[in-house]
């Protein structure tokens, strides 16, 4: 358990934005509390990077360890839990965290990212990681030799048929449009594997099993035929979705639920910022996520020097390389 | 010399911009030419660099090797010559060489970085690397033992200074205002060593030697007063200019000769693209050129994708990690 209460700087998530904030922030002796359920977000959940500048090629896992090794070369608190409500108070903001604790800052980044969409059917929750998984890159392997339904047609559920079609005798696509919105030579490629089964127009209804699951019952909405389908495994590929239910009466967020910045990370709320893929921008990458955050370190710690009580920093150097 | 004149895209510069930019490109399969002097741009004179994501400690030049390692193991056209002149066509865009050549593409992406000031003074061209240079981290070793000045009396110069008053008996710090810019951490170090002499309101007239540096001419403004100094190096340290002068007719640049770009690295111009120390955005680190770098590709691809003659990389996935 942390020991101080209140920061200078909170930030919320430890993704490659988050970790690029806290060491930007440290760097700048900024008091920094990060506060995450996990490390790396969904780096952590890349097979292959190869598009991280000077790394040739590397498994999101490694990368994500590196990351790891370098925040904490810095003097940055940790803390494993979430944030539950952000508010504003006198003093700046006020986290509630889902652990029941309280945390306060004078400046926080928001740097939550995003998070599988669930299908939101009975027996989802109670198989989850007993054959319910969002990961086809960290769990496809577990599956070898058994058969397996991928829910969703885009290119992430695409992406997941083409990597367990090699190792599974039987892949079932579900999608619950009348077509795959995939690229097409993924489609392609699925197509011409002989093992993949593709079923559009078609719902998953409920998930099924003892202690693992066993099968699923689905819906075709043209039809009406409701059926079951033996599958041991189902990977749920229905999109992503940015972590912000703890903002969403702070800030305002799109449509998608992403928390609008402009191109320094600012909200409209000042000393609050954001960066990742929890953001407006449209491009989810490791290296953008990792330079977004950075700038959000660099406004909050020039933010912060400027607020009537900041003594502390001010002597720092503003330009570094 | 490159066989091929017309390209997808050009990427002006090969700094940590540039580079991530071409990175992004060829996986995207863009038919890419990088025009550049140099490998590395401002990232190579780094000493020390701990604060790029995944490197703990590394040195500007060897994170640079990391960088170029990358870049060419990805199908781009590299070279090295820069841009003169930038000018619209028909179909696209115009780059007339420094070297005489010149070549076209539907889509650019300026990521030219930023130079060191000139003084501009008689003497100063001649005694490049004889005694003049404009960077100390690069250069300050060669110098030890001898008595240096350093021109320029803000943080650059200040933190030249404070690492070559370990190596050489004296050093001069010539500014040319009433007062030290630095944060005053830098201006007491300095003012504790003893062998550092600040001469305020100074003005650095004319550099001399015979085969190196031997002296420079300096002038006291608020007395007059003209006089030799006797040294053998010449550390010019008056900040940073972008380097702009071959589109200062095409695209809207700031106060400061800085392109004018949105969050996406777009300009003002449809398929021209900037990214890292060139443009706008005020902070200059290594990690958010690379990001930004990344977002000025997926910027260009995504217009390439949209044009009337697109078909090569329609099939292409838009979304990765």
């Amino acid at each position: 358990m942390a020991k101080k209460i209140d920061y200078d700087l909170i930030i919320l998530g430890a993704g490659p934005a988050g970790m690029t904030a806290g060491i930007y922030a440290a760097r700048k002796q900024l008091d920094t509390l990060i506060l995450t359920g996990d490390i790396g977000g969904q780096a952590t959940w890349s097979a292959d990077v190869e598009n991280y500048l000077g790394y040739i090629y590397i498994s999101g896992p490694e990368l994500v360890r590196k990351f790891e090794e370098h925040l904490l070369k810095f003097p940055v608190d940790i803390e494993y839990t979430r944030a539950a409500k952000l508010s504003q108070i006198n003093s700046g903001f006020r986290v509630d965290t889902e652990d029941g604790r309280v945390f306060t800052a004078k400046s926080v980044i928001v740097a939550t990212g995003k998070s599988p969409r669930m299908l939101n059917v009975p027996g989802e929750k109670e198989y989850v990681a007993k054959g319910v998984t969002y990961c086809a890159t960290c769990d496809g392997p577990l599956f070898a030799g058994k058969n397996v339904a991928v829910v969703g047609g885009g290119n992430s559920g695409l992406d997941a048929a083409v990597q367990l079609m090699k190792i599974c005798p039987k892949v079932y696509i579900i999608e619950a449009t009348e077509r795959l919105r995939a690229d097409a030579v993924l489609v392609d490629r699925v197509r011409a594997s002989g093992n993949v089964d593709i079923l559009t127009n078609t719902l998953v209804k409920s998930i099924h099993g003892n202690m693992l699951v066993d099968r699923i019952t689905v819906e075709n909405t043209s039809t009406g035929e409701v059926r079951d389908i033996s599958v041991e495994g189902v990977f749920v590929e229905v999109g992503l979705a940015p972590n912000t239910d703890f903002i969403k009466d702070l800030l305002p967020l799109n449509e998608y639920g992403e928390v609008a910045v402009d191109c320094a990370g600012r909200t409209p709320i000042p000393g609050l910022y954001a960066a990742g893929d929890v953001t407006i921008d449209p491009e989810k990458q490791i290296i953008i996520a990792a330079g977004d955050g950075a700038k959000a370190a660099l406004g909050a710690y020039s933010y912060l020097v400027r607020l009537p009580s900041a003594t502390d920093w001010s002597t720092e150097a503003t330009c570094e390389t």
